[in-house]
C-alpha cells in the first residue's frame, strides 16, 4: 500500500453506473519521512470516510475491489486506512494528534 | 484511477474477436493541477461515450474488465468517468462548464 | 493498452508446458505521435498473427489471459490488435496503408 | 518479489474492517548488491513476523492476498519471507548470521 | 514478459508455508539488444529449472501463479522460459549455443 495525502476531490456526473455514489478523492503520494508531496497524483475511491489533509494509505490493483464500498466495482485504487502514526527507525515522522 | 485527456483514436481492423465493436481512445495523462499533458499515452477502451478533448479518468488492471462494455474482455485500461470538476486545496483546477 | 512495434522474436525450447506452441514476439514501445521506439522492450504472446514491423497494441496483467490463445496460461502481455491508424488531434500520426 | 528492509511501522485506528489486527510495516526497497536503501517506500502487511531491520521480500498485486494472514483482504503488498542470504555471482552480498 | 539474466539466489528459512520448497532466483533485467544488465533486480520463483547465467523471461502479476510450481501460491514473478535465441530486426542479439 502507498502513503498519500488527501488533497482534493474529483467530480463526475457521467460515469459507469457501478460507481454511482462513490467518493473520488484526489491523493498526492508523500515521502513517509519528510511527509512532503511528490507531485504524483492518483484518484482513489474512499472506503473509510477520509477527509481533506489527512494522511492515508490506499490499495491498488484487484485488491481495490476488496472493501465493502468497492466490491464488484471497477476500482484500481481504494483508500483503506487513515493513518495515525508513521514510525521510522524508532522515531515518529508523523503523529496525527500532535 | 488516473486523470487523462482524450486526444485521439486508434483504429484496428485485425484484432482479438472479443474486442470487436469497442472504441479505442488515445489518452494523454495530465497533471491534475496544471491540466497539462505529460506526453505519456495509453490506449483505453471507452465505457462512457467520452469525446475528444474531454478530461476523464480510467481504471487499470483487472478492474478494467468490470464495466458493461468490457466484461470478460482483454482490457487493461477502461474509461469509467468523464470529469466535471477537479478541486485541489479548496480551489477548482478544472471546471468543465467554464 | 500500450502501442508498440514488433521488432523481433524470442525463441525458447525449455519453457513452462502451458506455453508450448505460442509465439513470443519482441515488442518495442513507441511514442504514438512520432512513432519512434522508446528503447523499452517487452516479450508479448501473439494472439492475432502480428508480423515484423507492424504497429500493435498489447494488453498487460491478468487480461493478457483473456484471448483464445492465452486462456489459462501464464501470460502478462498479449498482442490483441494490429493497428491500422492512429489519429491525434484530428491528424493521422500513423496510417498503415500509406 | 522485491527485496526490502523493514524500517518502521504504520498505525491506523480508522481503517477497513477487513484489515483489523494486521501489522502494517514500512519497507524501504534495497539494492540486493550494496543492500543500501533506495529511498523508495511501501506499506506491507506482515505474514511472517518480520522485525525491524530485517531484510525481507514481499509479494505485490493479487498474490498479496494468497497468505493465511491476508486471504480475502484488500492487500497489494505482503511480506512472505525473511531473508537469510542473498548470493550474487557466487558471492554472498548478505548473510543474516554474520 | 520481461527478459532477465539469472545472477543469484535468495535463501529464506522463515517464510510463508505455501512457498516452502520453491527456488527463489535473483534476476537482473537486461537490454534485449546489448544483453547488458540494467541494475534492476527482481526475486523470481523458478518453474523451469533455470541455471546461473542463463537468460530467461519471467511473468509478473497474477499470471505468476499459472504454472505447475506456483499454482495457488503468493507469487508475483515466475520464470517460465529459458531463452535460446533473441532475434531483433533479422539479426540474432543472443544465441545460447554460440
Amino acid at each position: 500500500m502507498i502513503l498519500a495525502r488527501v488533497v482534493g476531490t474529483v467530480v463526475s456526473s457521467h460515469k459507469a453506473p457501478k460507481i454511482e455514489g462513490i467518493r473520488f478523492l484526489l491523493l498526492e503520494k508523500i515521502d513517509p519521512v519528510t511527509l512532503k508531496g511528490k507531485n504524483d497524483f492518483v484518484v482513489s475511491m474512499d472506503s473509510v470516510g477520509a477527509g481533506k489533509g489527512e494522511i492515508v494509505f490506499y490499495v491498488s490493483g484487484s485488491s481495490a475491489r476488496y472493501t465493502n464500498v468497492t466490491e464488484g466495482k471497477p476500482a484500481d485504487s481504494t483508500i483503506i486506512a487513515i493513518v495515525d502514526m508513521i514510525e521510522k527507525d524508532g522515531a515518529l515522522t508523523y503523529n496525527k494528534n500532535n
